[in-house]
């Protein structure tokens, strides 16, 4: 990639301290920076982390909740040729464990509040050679419960030069890694490079009808594309992050109504939460411009967009996030709209060869978009991108007006609110339980959540095991959200002819169903 | 590139038949295509010019007016990893010429309406090496004026294959070559990548809110980036192309009823016209969504858009056109706007420092929308492109609020209308009639056309030569826009203590004003 046609993250920054100097970037418990002083803030931490010898490739990992650091860290490790690793919170110490060995991050910025013990238990079953870092302390001049000092992010900072380091960085190199897709029992991070970054945002700011006014309220977590990818959004059309730690419905009332925010993460339950917090009207959101149900659109300023009037679509992390959109391409057959003007995607056979309309096939994706490939593994990675295409490992079918229906994955997953739960991950969890012999993790269908996690155990003969070891088993070792919310014993699960377990026949027996798509096909 | 994330014209057609199997990609003279069968004509095309000898980097050479022929050219050779150049059909025999052997083309497509006779004049005059196709006849069975025979357009697509060809293309290549800036007395092609093609395109499609919904009349000249970037928007977004050979206001009005066209390619007094001719109301322009003049309102469903709001920026045909617009980040001092989303822009001195805010300097353009270069002048792109940088000859300022002025042309430029004319080509012409001993082409105030076109001569001693022997000469050597309105001789041109003509005294002693941008800033 020559100089003269780049474009990274950084240059994006350098050039809204340009053409924005005077406009506020980002906003944090009741701090705001502009772009100038952003950027100056991001140069510090750049020059920092080379300081402390970073190199192209390394990584930062973030143990905590949103927050304008993590912001910076993104735009730092860009300019820098690193790559940045927004962890799941709320995941448990075992799985952050896994995480701060699977990352092997060069510098390791973690938080105290709400998720401290997890981070130091995490931490002192780990070896980890990185540089850690407090980011929730003004001055960490203490030493912390193990006895090691970290010194804070703001200390860290403040030992960089406010320059711009400026390096040559390739913009289809990796600048953000997001783990999901834990197919196989533990999760892969998917790392997304900056040009394609660059552009799914961009088409989200044109389907949003983003401008420089646009002041996006950071109510989901970042360690989901889908929330992510509006602050970028935000961000290249120059307007305002407005960051909260976590959603909460009061707070979140108070931030628009403080901030004056345009937009926000509202998905799922999150509008009724926020109009029966706001039933008396005392916070003004008359300023977001989001549509939604009449109660909502009473307190707000509706507006229609392409991305409001039809909302959703098919897409995954591995991809920046949708590849599909309803709210485009006019009327449709298909379930999931129509592909987004930059991307391309197939539905092919075991083949890979193209399957006609009306055929059910695996979506594959190729284009900008799609990731660099899995952190760290790359076996994994030759085989999702044989002969220069995504392998989604979801099925669709191609209508005959060319719009596109999802079908569901073709590893079996569990839909329980907006986040993906693999039975493969909780089967292991739970198979290390000393009273387990065999474990089947199904998904029951649930009112409130479409889905609740539901585990079929055959218990070791003699020892005494109870649903609720198995769940109290589980809160240890993975996120609780993840967790059986029932147990159900028996004495032997029913297999194929292959001797593998049969889990139609589990959801038959057990009460599963309710999977994401219109059927299982296969196990 | 590796496979898996490029993305070339070549892709988006294949992926516009896979989304909208069903729809409307071109029209033209009554005849239409849908997707499928635009890509269909394409793959002949593309196969036909493989078998002509076609390799990668060589060019067809288009000499005609619009047509979705040129459309399927521009397809064409993205899929092969050609260029396509549009020629300005305006032309004299003589820039036809020049530009004939500039491009040196594997193939030449020709139209003998309206143009044939100077393209007649030019081929006979040059050595070509060429397959010539003549496109405005379905079989071109006869022998042309010269003697020669050339198959029609029609006869060589249909001896292609209707296959994918299937090749790997670079999305940063070269795919289109349009011929501007004529510096130096002869224009040069700059030649767009692919990439930089489709990121200008979906940034416009952005500002003017265009969707699959979107017909566009191709009512101005392909000729121009600035009508073929909502040409491209347009397909990218999957809508519809409606094509006309050249303006012609009761064409324009016949064609926006009867296609139901959302928009079309409306400056400078198109729109005036437009509303004359349809001052009855015996056309239905309602379906047309661009918001104009109140008369013209009154006939069409006039939408504001971010394009509509506040038309207008700073650009040039090396950065796919348009780099800064008025219409996005709100309120702004400076003259053009801010910088688009994906574009970087610096103001800077002589030795390439970077200016400060109210600061005069060259603007210099980076990223991935800039030119490759211009076509066979690797000197001028040199130093045109030194340090990672596209210089645009181009003067500005960065206001305080960040925010651009656009100065005007470092080299002297007049603005006829949308006409750029560059005195060393008028003077090159000039100086070449054998009457003339010196020339100095400047740019005098017109009510209609902003400028004019006046040359201050002087005559060879003992020459008898008039303003009449200068025009007429001047028609015959070059576009007829581009020859001056009056002509003033004088003794002597005024000079500079170097010897150069002096411009300002010339335009102080002769009427010279009104160029471009507050003020002349250098000869």
């Amino acid at each position: 990639m020559d100089a003269l046609h780049s474009l990274t993250l950084g240059d994006l920054l350098r050039e809204n301290r340009r053409r924005f100097p005077l406009r506020t970037a980002g906003v944090c418990g009741g701090e705001r920076w502009t772009y100038p002083e952003l950027d100056e803030r991001v140069n510090r931490l750049a020059n920092a982390l080379l300081g402390a010898g970073f190199e192209p490739g390394d990584r930062v990992l973030w143990l905590g909740q949103n927050c304008h650091r993590l912001f910076e860290c993104l735009f730092a490790v860009a300019k820098i040729g690193g790559i940045v690793v927004p962890a799941n919170w709320r995941q448990t110490a075992a799985e952050l464990a896994f995480q701060i060995e699977d990352v092997d991050a060069r510098v390791v910025i973690w938080q105290d509040e709400e998720i401290g013990d997890a981070v130091r238990e995490a931490r002192s079953s780990v070896s980890s050679a990185a540089r850690w870092l407090q980011h929730d302390v003004p001055n960490a001049d203490g030493p912390n419960t193990e006895g090691r000092r970290d010194d804070s992010y703001e200390e860290f900072i403040a030992t960089g030069a406010p320059d711009d380091p400026d390096i040559d960085v390739d913009p289809f190199s990796g600048v953000l890694a997001i783990y999901t897709a834990a197919f196989g029992g533990r999760p892969n991070g998917a790392l997304l490079s900056h040009f394609g970054f660059i552009l799914e945002n961009l088409t989200v700011a044109m389907l949003q009808h983003l401008d420089s006014d646009a002041i996006y309220l950071n109510s989901g977590p970042l360690f989901h594309v889908g929330s992510f990818m509006t602050t970028m959004a935000t961000f290249q059309q120059g307007g305002t992050n407005v960051f909260m730690a976590r959603f909460d419905a009061e707070e979140f009332c108070r931030l628009v109504d403080a901030e004056r925010c345009t937009t926000g993460y509202v998905v799922g339950n999150i509008m009724d939460r926020v109009v029966e917090v706001n039933r008396d009207g005392q916070y003004d959101l008359t300023s977001l411009r989001l549509p939604g149900t009449p109660e909502w659109n009473a307190m707000v300023s509706a507006e229609s967009t392409p991305w409001s009037r039809n909302a959703g679509g098919y897409g995954q992390t591995e991809v920046n996030g949708l590849v599909t959109f309803r709210g485009i391409g006019g009327d449709h057959e298909g379930t999931h709209g129509r592909t987004l003007p930059l991307a391309q995607l197939r539905i092919v056979d075991e083949d890979d060869h193209e399957l006609g309309p009306g055929e059910v096939g695996e979506i594959v994706v190729r284009g900008p978009t799609a990731m660099v490939g899995y952190l760290h593994r790359p076996e994994i990675n030759e085989h999702r991108q044989r002969g220069g295409w995504h392998h989604t490992f979801d099925l669709g079918r191609r209508e005959i007006d060319g719009s596109i229906t999802f079908i569901g994955p073709m590893t079996t997953m569990i839909k329980s609110g907006v986040e993906n739960i693999y039975p493969a991950e909780v089967e292991a969890a739970i198979a290390r339980h000393a009273g387990v012999a065999e474990v089947c993790v199904i998904g029951v269908p649930d009112a409130e959540w479409d889905q609740c996690v539901k585990a079929v155990v055959v218990a070791v003969a003699g020892v005494e095991v109870t649903d609720h070891d198995i769940i109290e088993h589980c809160k240890r070792n993975i996120a609780s959200y993840k967790k059986p919310r029932s147990v159900e014993f028996t004495d032997a699960l029913p297999r194929d002819v292959n001797g593998m377990v049969d889990r139609n026949a589990v959801d038959a027996a057990f009460g599963g169903g309710g999977y994401p798509g219109p059927k299982r096909t296969r196990g």
